[in-house]
């Protein structure tokens, strides 16, 4: 529907968006808004004259790359993902850009995803699926999750998705943020908590202070018996590090959901370390997820476009979205 | 310490335990009972004189066969399991002998496998692993639990444990139990809530009325979508209904921890069911359990030798212990 020859396509808003495929949800804004299409190759050209820019390719980090500097360049740029590490710039940040996020479409989902770790790791259930297939009955102990500890770094809505739905497990479980509050311990109290956690799970913003926060030091803190979990973003992670602590089993084992470079390659020696569970970056992703981005970015973009304030609003100093 | 020469051997209580292995934590009953063990096959000669039975081997169907009838026999017989099914027989039905059961023990790892099991099938971990053995990097949508619908059979302490964990995690689980209730469902609307339900665990205790309860009907009743789990007991389903449903995809998928013959044979069909996850009756058995049990049956005994009533007393015609 949008036509070329309309005699008001000079005062529409350009809405750039990167990605091979179009995303759902956009026709509430046909004939509303000009749409154009880029991919990593054509980005930067077209980057100037988009008003708006919805990076819905959000593993590309082409953003970045393309970003036209003092240039001309879009007011407004989203992206559906949580994380913003993929995009930022120092041009992009010190811009009058605005920068929004898909907060709230992935909490409840990476919750729920954690707790599928926690619990099949604590029944032993990779280990009963390997069984499975040697057709050999072998009846084992497993581990009660009620009454253990956990502590959960990143204190965002994903990060507090993730410590209530422990707690609804009877986990014990603190919550590690940047900035120390009621009910959130500040970083320097992480190593303490890591010391008697049974579970450390990593959902934190990739930011300059995040980088490779878990390293060898820190895994040496753990508990033989504990599990690291990874949902965050796998530069978090010093993954050669990981490796060491779960093969040499200081720690009792991980699953990892993120990598350092995604997607993992056949060759990636991180498959096959007993006691790792791999993931292909799919925590958040349940039925309809892009659905839910695509009607998210509809209502930011009818705020944005009836003048009123945007949410969702990412610090791009911090790197996240500041909240509760 | 059971000293056989003690003049007051003729006055102790003989308690009898069926077992292997000796039960832990029996040491505090030391010098205040005499304990005697048997095995499957010395069961029949011991019973007549043992005044207590602790059915310890609670795999073991070995009481049934036993069973004195009107002879001299035990007056308690308490078994370290949930279910009596393996050792009701008419002869000990019709007697005035009390037994007693684990109630309680079970209930909280019982509800966190049944957790554990609907987060592994609902984030679709088994693929994942298949996937990570083949060194395959392949992102899937997987599905949110929250909002969907459950429907747990068996209203005992376990059931209720489970329906009690699956609501935490946002599931609405209904329970159906023989006896209508507040919050209970009578079992005339097991079949109403079958159709709408995305996930049927059984928890029933194994009785004439449950025996095969789960068959083909009723598996014709759920959604393809649905999926079912058993951690009652085995001979709640039948097997070929159940592996039918499965392989012709009439239901999304299933979880056996229980089975009509176990341990499961090295050539049992089940262990190849594409979407059928099966593991070797451990739902409840987490590290600890055996003191557990331990500490329960002499908590029970210390109550009985005092001429208290037991707890814990099993309804021998129902089958199980009746509660609220």
């Amino acid at each position: 529907m949008t036509d070329p020859t309309s005699p008001h396509m000079a005062e529409k808003t350009t809405l750039l968006v990167l990605d091979a495929e179009p995303p759902p949800r956009l026709g509430k804004l046909t004939g509303r808004v000009r749409i154009e299409h880029a991919d990593e190759s054509t980005l930067a050209g077209s980057l100037p004259r988009a008003d708006v820019l919805l990076v819905w390719d959000f593993a590309s980090h082409a953003v970045r790359h393309a970003w036209p500097g003092e240039g001309p360049r879009p007011r407004w740029v989203h992206t559906a993902s949580a994380g913003v590490d993929h995009l930022m710039c120092p041009e992009l940040a010190a811009s009058d850009t605005v920068v929004t996020n898909a907060r709230g479409v992935f909490d409840q989902p990476i919750a729920e995803y954690v707790a599928a770790l926690v619990l099949a790791l604590a029944k032993d259930l990779p280990r009963t699926l390997e069984l499975q297939r040697a057709r050999e009955w072998r009846h084992r102990e497993s581990q009660r999750v009620a009454g253990t500890r956990a502590c959960v770094v990143g204190s965002g809505p994903i990060g507090r998705a993730i410590a209530q739905t422990l707690k609804a497990l009877g986990i014990t479980t603190a919550l590690v943020g940047r900035t120390p509050r009621p009910g959130v311990h500040g970083p320097d109290e992480l190593d303490r908590l890591m010391v008697r956690s049974d579970w450390v799970v990593s959902a934190a913003p990739l930011t300059e202070e995040t980088y490779g926060m878990f390293d060898a030091r820190r895994f040496g803190l753990m508990q033989p018996s504990a599990r690291f979990i990874n949902v965050g973003r796998g530069q978090l992670v010093v993954e050669d590090a990981l490796v060491q602590a779960v093969s040499r089993q200081w720690i009792a084992g991980a699953a990892l959901d993120v990598f350092e470079h995604e997607p993992l390659g056949p060759d990636s020696p991180l498959w096959e370390v007993p006691g790792l569970l791999v993931s292909p970056h799919m925590s958040g992703d349940v039925a309809g997820w892009r659905d839910e981005l695509g009607t998210q970015f509809v209502e930011l973009f009818e705020r944005w476009e009836a003048g009123e304030p945007l949410t969702n609003v990412v610090d791009k100093q911090r790197g996240y979205v500041p909240g509760h």
